[in-house]
């Protein structure tokens, strides 16, 4: 394999040993396994377990959020809601994430990573949906982009990944509304 | 000990175990040292972790949520926040549920009766808060209690219990307008 192939490898191999085993249980001797690497290969990279977890965490959150500007804050917060409650079912959200925020209680450098990864995705969503939508005099100038997403995020997250209720037909549509007359009340 | 105080004794080691270690490292063993009782008073209450496990939480979830009536839909919104706010900072909101969170992941009978106690919760909270103001003419009829205790805990666990940022002074009340807003433009 070439350097960056191993690199990869490591990275899918830590990501499904999260999503399987969690943190704790987790294993530099099954990542290495898993990605089909000896565990020097690891060593080289990251000096422990945590540093390797983090490091690669960081950089999932880092990723660009897709979120392209559609012409209207309707159209954008309906993308933004499906992307949303697609990645909620992803096993980043179920399992990945709750896993972790049950080792942060134990463990503050995990506390501190996990926040900034969640709070750089939160930002870069905020001030685009909110920044587009002030932009274009749809929302008043004094929207505060943080409770926004808060608004948007938070009952997805609750919903899909924490009470696990489905969401019906018409959710998304009833749920559009009101985020939307919530956020103009805000201003 | 009386039975009585010797179940307490349990219940609260569990609930210690859990938080500090989670479920998949909890044994029988340190709960029984915890609770400063043998391991046979535990297995004479419950057959194994799992459903020692899944009781206690059960039980918790189904403790009354003391939500009185305040007079107005103001009141009550501004109180449930503060009820809410509060007990998402204890290790119920911040640790125990997502370690289960992750353990649901690999448990399905975790997963179930993780989401019953929290839908009953739910429930609970929604009927009797919505119900109240469509009773008092405050919200219209057709309010849907579930999306509207959605969007009332889904930003605050947000926040506080995933991404654990702080709530500002002035955040509740930008948060109550904004609720209130969603809610009359919901019916």
């Amino acid at each position: 394999m070439l350097r960056g192939d191993i690199t990869v490898a490591i990275r899918n191999a830590v990501m499904n040993e999260l999503a399987e085993v969690g943190y704790g249980r987790l294993s530099i001797e099954a990542v290495a396994r898993r990605a089909g690497v000896g565990k020097t290969a690891i060593y080289r990279r990251w000096s422990n377990k945590l540093e390797m977890v983090m490091e690669i965490i960081s950089d999932v959150a880092e990723r660009k959020v897709p979120l392209p500007d559609t012409g209207s804050f309707s159209g954008d917060l309906s993308l933004l809601l499906l992307i949303v409650s697609t990645a909620l079912r992803h096993r980043m959200a179920s399992q990945i994430i709750p896993d972790l925020m049950a080792e942060a209680a134990r463990n503050p450098q995990i506390a501190e990573t996990l926040q900034r990864a969640l709070r750089t995705h939160q930002q870069a969503v905020g001030e685009k949906l909110i920044g587009q939508a002030v932009a274009r005099g749809e929302l008043p100038a004094g929207t505060d982009p943080e409770v926004a997403v808060d608004l948007i995020l938070g009952p997805l997250y609750w919903r899909l990944a924490v009470a696990r209720q489905p969401i019906e037909d018409d959710y998304l549509e009833k749920f559009t509304v009101a985020v939307t007359a919530a956020l103009r009340a805000m201003g």
